[in-house]
């Protein structure tokens, strides 16, 4: 009965993604490509968004032989309930994580940590200001206390707007305010989104799909921005730096940790412990060369913006980099984490570690890491895994490649640095045409599409037209096995953006970070509207996520729409069983918020229609096309 | 292929509800139980919990043949991320209730509003001296404002327990710290299930579990507490007196006018613009002998425990209570409001308001209730109803009933003000057996269930057997039209519970209040095991729900047991496809909190596990059986 999967030359554009398939196959170990395939063809009610299981009337199903649920929902209410709560589902894990790092912050404030510090004193005395905090004069642990409660207030039911809307162009603000759309607090919208899709609340799809919006807005405005900016006072802001991507970072001679999830938190205490000359002298001891830690993921995204650590892999290599057989330890937070690995984990000498309370799993090792604690953890996690280089099996080594050059760690500040204290140069380098627009890609892997053949595909067809990319997620490892995160991939560039990249030394492909980090090309937008004294949906600028699958991801793409970006989906979310809810998405909004998403598989045809977008968005601002 | 509903017979035990059944069918009119039968047999993978829509590598379907989701999940992981997320809807819907009756005392504290007031200024006193706030001496204005920021911050990221775990015993404070139950904030506990249950976040279904109960408890002893006590300060504190209930409380005569939904903010001003002499000569212009109030579902309770306005019906009625023909108005405010209304308002005269931003519904009439212009709305909305009165078709009008009597308005300041002003004279009661125990009856209806036939058999059983029986909800209008909510209803119980009640002239079920009202009896379990120095585990007490559909049932259902109350649900909740889910809510919980649910169709069996329970806590307590 199972059915097959694909085969491996159509599952990936990756080599070391393609060896490690084939070797897990001949190992008998199960990947999420034979998971796909055996879960395929999928239940069409839910891919259409048409079923309802939010209470026990039912469960519900709505097809035209059915148009109503037991309650009298139709497709529309329905739909807009689920699509609802999938993007409560992402705000909730970004903002979740944001309010983390308050709380780490927090710990520093009250003396309850000697493992963290403020690493960052001027970017958070910015910060301060920029939400209203004095902090003339002040101690920084004045300040921070007052950030932190501020940025706590942001989860809150006390506020009119989130603290972070300071940065938004007064127009889209308006906007918001008109459509009662304007953020209150973090928690709040999630929770009045679980409300209002409770049978019986809110039964007008558009007014539901509205609230799915506010909800959004509070993530990346609120949750997510405070994540990133939050990480970068305690763990440093990021600077230009070359690292290494792919599975070839994992080394033979090493003990090889892998952090895998979306907070710094753990992963920098993990780094920091693995650089002791004591645990590397104990790796020594155990006849490795040394202590190597690597990134997946967004974890590895945190790590690789601000520390330079390598990068193994995204979102569908995560198993793939504990089929090399070479991995002690793989230590995760939360989200994205695929419970597979656990199983997969137990095939090997690698030892799985959980970190987080809130992301426990079966059959894991589970540390509850504190901040008051966290140095002490992380020592212990790290010499667990050199404990377990001895039971490393040296014949099912297969470390498949050597790793490619990537350049990291663009964070706005670091851009406003680079052009000289102030983003005119980029302005005007955008207003002569040299840099003609911008488009964010970002987001995930998804099993059902080729790995990274539409993330690799749309970058380099954007670049050619002059269109500067920033990427983020695992977009990041993509474009940098692709070759694109370097500052030679200007020759895959057109010659505006070939002369400007060039002579700042940088890639026409910009690593932005990991996906909270999205709120810094929000800011950035935010910034170049102010400047220029227009709407964000003015400019021509655009937002993708070709190879998306998490929550985050729908919720990372609302925001971005709300906020007047144009944004392309490489495949649609489970809203199309109703076409209020499908059209409202891909034209209604446009009315409304002054940008739409647009959903097209071909990355040819993705990066025309930007193309088109951008010369429009010129035109208007009377730019040259 | 449209599938046969049940004969009439079978899908309710009331008169009134099979003429407006029949009337509905006669007329071509769609009701819940054409869109069961429709919808009948549901999905199989959906009613076990074993479907994922929680990202878009899937929707996944978990079974024996494909064990695992596209992630990796089993059905372990799904049925919990699934109940998690369906708990926290619930408590989501009770808090942001909650919260919107802080709004309301904010908006008097602020001076914005002259339409609502404080009218329990006693309690407002009481309570705010139980969560900490000093009372002594000072303005009630100053009181209150404490009061509104207290409970604000109850739904907020600061604090390490919700303010009126000060109710709760120590030792069942001590379980759920050991555990990390213990509820810190509404609206947190609700994201964070929501972070938990996204993909690659939480994988241990027990340690999900452990966070819906959580969630549910920020729901019980937060958010829902909040609203039942804010409620009453703003309406004043119910106090017995009696009413009426069934179809037959709509007046042929009358200008009609429903108020259905949950929250008494906007059904109070109705009913007092209602009661203004200038609308009612209105109304006698048009024809009517004047305005009649009536309630439905919880919006009805609210109104019935405090001002004795009578009910016409609980969750199976309300699409009923239209087919009568003779409402003029239906006015709603949020949950468990089907859609269908609008559809069926539409086939009368009948005018579909609704009047909350976060529940409007497509064709409805819209008013944006605001506590500032609340009176002023009201009104508005009592003249729609007042001209719609010409609009009936007196030919269509079937009224199928007279009333039945009911005694309403027990809270626990009503009880213990019967007792003399202590819990002494129950303690005693129950110490020497004439009230062997309590049982708190709750919940909806489900068309899969016939209507009441469940609510009202086990509160008679366990009446018979000395079990003092308190009611909430859609469970009020079930007993009260079985004649179960008058004094004379002693005739049916057990001797210790008639001599008891009869001294004390109430019934031997109390209607206790709406379905937020659970936490009057959370409270009094509290405040009995307080007086015994107990936990509350230890009291011979029960809680069920046997016609239970909503989300919000099931989180109280969770929240009864985790807090020690052993819980009867006539039907399981979507979690049967795991086995570790279902041995955990059946049995596994006993171990950790004390008590757990039992699912039991048969309502004499449910009464003899009941009486079971309670002879074991009495002997453990040393009392006779």
């Amino acid at each position: 009965m199972a059915k097959e999967p694909k085969p491996i030359d159509d599952l990936t554009i990756w080599d070391d993604a393609k060896a490690m398939i084939k070797k897990a196959r001949e190992e008998g170990i199960e990947t999420v490509h034979e998971r796909l395939a055996q879960q395929t063809p999928h239940c069409k009610f839910c891919e259409l968004g048409t079923t309802c299981r939010n209470c026990t009337m039912g469960p519900c199903r709505i097809s035209k032989k059915m148009p109503r649920g037991v309650c009298g929902a139709d497709a529309d209410v329905v739909v807009a309930r689920n699509f609802g709560r999938f993007v409560a589902g992402g705000s909730a894990g970004h903002s979740d994580h944001g309010r983390d790092l308050i709380e780490v912050l927090e710990a520093i404030v009250e003396g309850e940590t000697k493992d963290y510090s403020i690493k960052d004193e001027e970017k958070l005395i910015r910060i301060a200001a920029e939400v209203g905090i004095e902090t003339e004069g002040r101690g920084i642990m004045d300040v921070a206390r007052d950030a932190m409660e501020c940025f706590f207030a942001d989860f809150g039911s006390r506020k009119k707007e989130v603290s972070f809307l300071a940065r938004v162009p007064q127009k889209r603000k308006d906007i918001w305010a008109k459509l009662g759309m304007t953020p209150r607090g973090v928690d709040r919208e999630i929770a009045e989104m679980m409300h209002r899709t409770h049978m019986g609340c809110d039964n007008d799809a558009p007014n539901t799909m509205l609230h799915a919006a506010r909800t959004s807005l509070s993530d990346g405005w609120g949750g997510s921005m405070i994540g990133t900016e939050l990480s970068d006072v305690i763990f440093g802001t990021p600077t230009p730096s070359m690292s290494t991507a792919n599975l070839g970072v994992i080394k033979e001679d090493k003990v090889n940790i892998l952090v895998h999830g979306h907070n710094p938190v753990v992963s920098e205490m993990i780094l920091a412990a693995a650089r002791e000359p004591e645990l590397i002298a104990e790796a020594k001891e155990q006849g490795a060369a040394g202590i190597n830690i690597a990134g997946l993921c967004c974890t590895g995204n945190e790590l690789l913006m601000r520390q330079g650590i390598p990068m193994a892999g995204n979102h569908l290599m995560t198993e793939l980099a504990l089929i090399t057989g070479a991995v002690e330890a793989i230590v995760v937070d939360y989200q994205c984490i695929m419970p597979s690995l656990v199983q997969i984990s137990g095939c090997y000498h690698t030892k799985f570690i959980d970190t987080a309370n809130k992301a426990r799993f079966t059959g894991g090792i589970h540390y509850d890491f504190k901040p008051a604690t966290a140095m002490e953890q992380a020592r212990e996690i790290v010499r667990l895994a050199i404990k377990g280089y001895a039971e490393r099996d040296a014949g099912r080594v297969d470390i498949p490649c050597e790793p490619v050059e990537i350049m990291t760690g663009f964070s706005n500040e670091a851009i406003i640095g680079a052009l000289g204290g102030t983003l005119d140069p980029l302005v005007q380098a955008i207003a002569n045409g040299d840099i003609r627009g911008a488009v964010g890609i970002v987001g995930c892997n998804n099993p059902k599409i080729k790995q990274d053949s539409m993330n690799v595909k749309l970058a380099e067809e954007l670049i050619k037209k002059d269109i500067l990319v920033l990427v983020t997620g695992c977009v990041t490892t993509a474009a940098g096995k692709a070759g694109l995160l370097v500052p030679d991939a200007i020759e895959k560039a057109g010659p505006g953006l070939k002369k400007i990249c060039g002579s700042l030394g940088i890639p026409p492909v910009l690593h932005y970070g990991s996906c909270v980090d999205n709120s810094r090309i929000l800011q950035l937008c935010a910034a170049l509207a102010n400047a220029l004294d227009v709407d964000i949906s003015d400019l021509p600028v655009g937002a993708s996520s070709p190879e998306w699958y998490s929550e985050k991801a729908a919720a990372i793409g609302l925001y971005a729409v709300a906020s007047g970006i144009y944004t392309h989906l490489g495949h649609p979310p489970n809203i199309l069983g109703s076409e209020t809810v499908t059209n409202l998405a891909v034209s209604g909004l446009e009315d409304l918020v002054g940008a739409t998403f647009f959903i097209e598989p071909d990355m040819v045809k993705t990066a025309e229609m930007f193309d088109d977008r951008i010369k429009a968005k010129r035109k208007a601002l009377g730019l040259s096309e």
